[in-house]
C-alpha cells in the first residue's frame, strides 16, 4: 500500500500527425509519481499495446473517439498489476487491463479498467492480444456481423495479423473454408501452417486478382476486411448472394483526408443483396467476458493460436505504430516496460 | 373460353444497349395469337409496367437476373384479366399480375404469375405500383433493411419517385422524421404536400450539400438510396452511429461497366458502425401478401398516397425506360394497352 519511489516514464503526444503517427510526434518524459486519492489505485503497467487503430486516436478528424489531446499521455490499452490501492474493489496484486496509457504507472479510479485479468494460467500480455481487444474484435465482428455458416467461404484481409489470424481460426472452428490475404511468402506459410487457413493469397504478388479468384471457386460469403483499398476491391468482385462484408479496419489507406476514391460498391451490394457493415468493438463492451471465456478455452486447447511480438522498453514506443503500418511486425505488437 | 381472333402486339428487344435502353433497341411486331395447351391460360394485359430496373434486365453484364434474350418479348410486369383458361386454378375474369411481358396477350402456366389481384375496389394499375413491386419494395427495404425507429431521421433519394414516395410515407407512418431528396421545385412541393415529407431538398440546386446538412440537424439514421452517385456521397457524410443505408437503386449511374469510382465508404461505415446493404425484392416473394394487405389498407385510408403516369398504347413502350432516366415522369409509369 505504498507508492513506489521511482519516477513515472510517460510517452506524450506532442504534435498531431496528418496520417500515420511517427516517432517525431511523441516525446518520452520522466514525471513524478502521482499521489493516490481515496477511491483510486496505482497500476504498474507490464505491457503496453500497439495497434493500428491508434492512428485514428491521434488524428484531429472526427472519428469514433475524441482525439488524444496534445501534451498528454498517449492513449493505449495496457496490462499490469495493482501495486497500491485506496479503492475497495481493487487490491494489491490484482491483474488488470484497461486504457492505462503509454506509461509505467497509471492511476485509476476504475473507470479506465476494462477488466480484471482472471486467466492466471496464461501470460498477462495475452490480455492485450488474443484475449483482449484483438481477440474480442475478431470474435464479435466475425460472429455478429459476418454471421458465418458452416461451409461458407470466409476471406480475411491481413490474414496473419493479430485480429485477422484470430478471425480466420474462429471461422475455421465454425466450419467455414478460410482464405487469408497476406503479404509475402513468410506470412503465407504462417497463415497455412499456424493459423490453419485452407488457402493463402499474396496481395503483393503479380497475379493477385487471379490467385484470389482461384482461391474462391464458390465465391465469397464473408469478407472480414482489415485493409480497404485495392485488396477489398478485388474481393468485392467475388461476393455471393447475401454476402457479409465486415469493415474492421482500413490499414491500406494511409489518409482519409481528403476522402480517397475507389470503385463504387453500391451496384455490387445491390445485385447480391449483400451488406457492408462497420464494426466497433466498444459496442460489445458488455459482452467481453463471454468472448474472452471462449477465446481462453480455445487458446488452452491449442485450437486458437497466436503470435506476439514483444518490444522491450519504453524507447520502442514512439516508432511502434509507424512500424505496424510498415508491415514489419509478425503477430500482436506489445511493449514490455 | 375462346382465344380472341385479333393478333398479339409485342415489343421485342432487338439489340442490346450498353447502359440505358433507348427506343432504337426495341421493335413492335404483330404476331399470331398463341394456342392454349392444357394447364395454360391466356391473359389480356391491361397495364404494362415501366421501371428503372429494366435497364439491368437488358444489359449483358452479370446482374441479379439473366439478361432478356435478343429477339424475345421484353420482360416486364403487367396486370391483366384472364380471358381463356385450361388451368384449374385460373378462371376467366380473374385479375392477375405477373411477369407477363410487353405484349397485349400473354400465355401462362401460372409460373409467371406473381399474384391474383384481390383488391377489387382499387384500380388494377395499382398492382404494378404502390400495391405491386414498388410498394412492396419500399415496404420491405425500409422496414427489414432500414429498420427505422420512431424519431429517426430517414432520408430518401428520388423522394418523389414511385418507390421513394412510398418509402417516405411508410417511414412517416412509423414515426420518423422524413427528408426527401428530389429534383426541382415541382417535385419538392409534391414531396411536402402530397407525400408528407418534413423537408425536401433539391439536388439540382446550388448549395445542395448545405441544404442537406440543414435538413438533417440530428444526422441521418436511415438513408433509403435509389440513386448512388454524388447524392449518396453527400448523405453518407451525415450518417449517425449505427445508421442503415438501404441500397435499393442506382439511378444516377448510367453505366457500371467499367466500374465507376467515387469516395470510399469504408471509413465512414467503420467510424459509425454503420451498414450499407443491397435490397432485392425477389427475396421477399413469400411475404408479398403481407406487405400488400398493409399497403392497401393505407391506400384506402388515404395515408399512403401515390402518383401514376399512364402512357397510352404500345407505341409508348420503346422509349419509356429511357424517359424514366431522363427524369420526365411524375409517379409510377405504366402503359395502358
Amino acid at each position: 500500500m505504498s507508492i513506489p519511489s521511482e519516477t513515472n516514464t510517460q510517452v506524450l503526444l506532442t504534435s498531431r500527425p496528418n496520417g500515420i503517427p511517427q516517432a517525431e510526434h511523441f516525446q518520452i518524459v520522466e514525471t513524478a509519481m502521482p499521489a493516490l486519492e481515496s477511491g483510486q489505485f496505482l497500476v504498474r503497467n507490464e505491457f503496453l499495446s500497439v495497434e493500428p487503430a491508434m492512428r485514428g486516436w491521434v488524428n484531429a478528424a472526427a472519428n469514433y473517439s475524441d482525439p488524444v489531446p496534445l501534451g498528454s499521455v498517449m492513449r493505449s490499452f495496457a496490462a499490469g498489476v495493482v501495486v497500491a490501492s485506496r479503492h475497495p474493489a481493487y487490491a494489491e496484486g490484482d491483474r488488470v487491463m484497461g486504457m492505462l496509457g503509454w506509461q509505467t504507472y497509471a492511476v485509476s479510479d476504475g473507470s479506465t479498467i476494462r477488466r480484471k485479468v482472471l486467466e492466471h494460467d496464461l501470460p498477462l500480455s495475452l490480455s492485450l492480444g488474443v484475449l483482449g481487444i484483438n481477440g474480442v474484435t475478431a470474435y464479435f465482428a466475425l460472429t455478429e456481423v459476418g454471421e458465418p455458416r458452416p461451409g461458407d467461404t470466409v476471406v480475411v484481409s491481413t490474414g496473419a495479423g493479430s485480429v485477422g489470424s484470430a478471425a480466420g481460426q474462429i471461422a475455421k472452428l465454425m466450419g467455414c473454408r478460410t482464405v487469408a490475404i497476406t503479404g509475402g511468402p513468410v506470412k503465407m506459410q504462417m497463415c497455412r501452417d499456424e493459423f490453419g487457413y485452407d488457402v493463402a493469397v499474396d496481395y503483393k504478388a503479380a497475379g493477385f486478382a487471379e490467385a484470389l479468384a482461384l482461391a474462391c471457386p464458390d465465391g465469397v460469403d464473408v469478407y472480414y476486411d482489415n485493409t480497404s483499398g485495392p485488396i477489398s476491391d478485388a474481393v468485392v468482385r467475388h461476393i455471393n448472394k447475401r454476402a457479409r462484408i465486415v469493415i474492421c479496419g482500413t490499414a491500406s489507406i494511409s489518409n482519409w483526408e481528403p476522402w480517397p476514391s475507389g470503385p463504387r460498391v453500391e451496384r455490387h451490394l445491390l445485385n447480391k443483396a449483400a451488406r457492408m457493415q462497420g464494426f466497433l468493438v466498444w459496442d460489445y463492451e458488455h459482452r467481453y467476458e463471454e468472448a474472452i471465456s471462449k477465446l481462453a478455452c480455445w487458446v488452452r486447447s491449442g485450437s486458437l493460436r497466436y503470435r506476439e511480438e514483444i518490444l522491450d522498453g519504453m524507447v520502442a514506443a514512439p516508432d511502434a505504430i509507424a512500424g505496424l503500418y510498415r508491415g514489419e511486425n509478425f503477430g500482436k505488437r506489445v511493449i514490455r516496460v
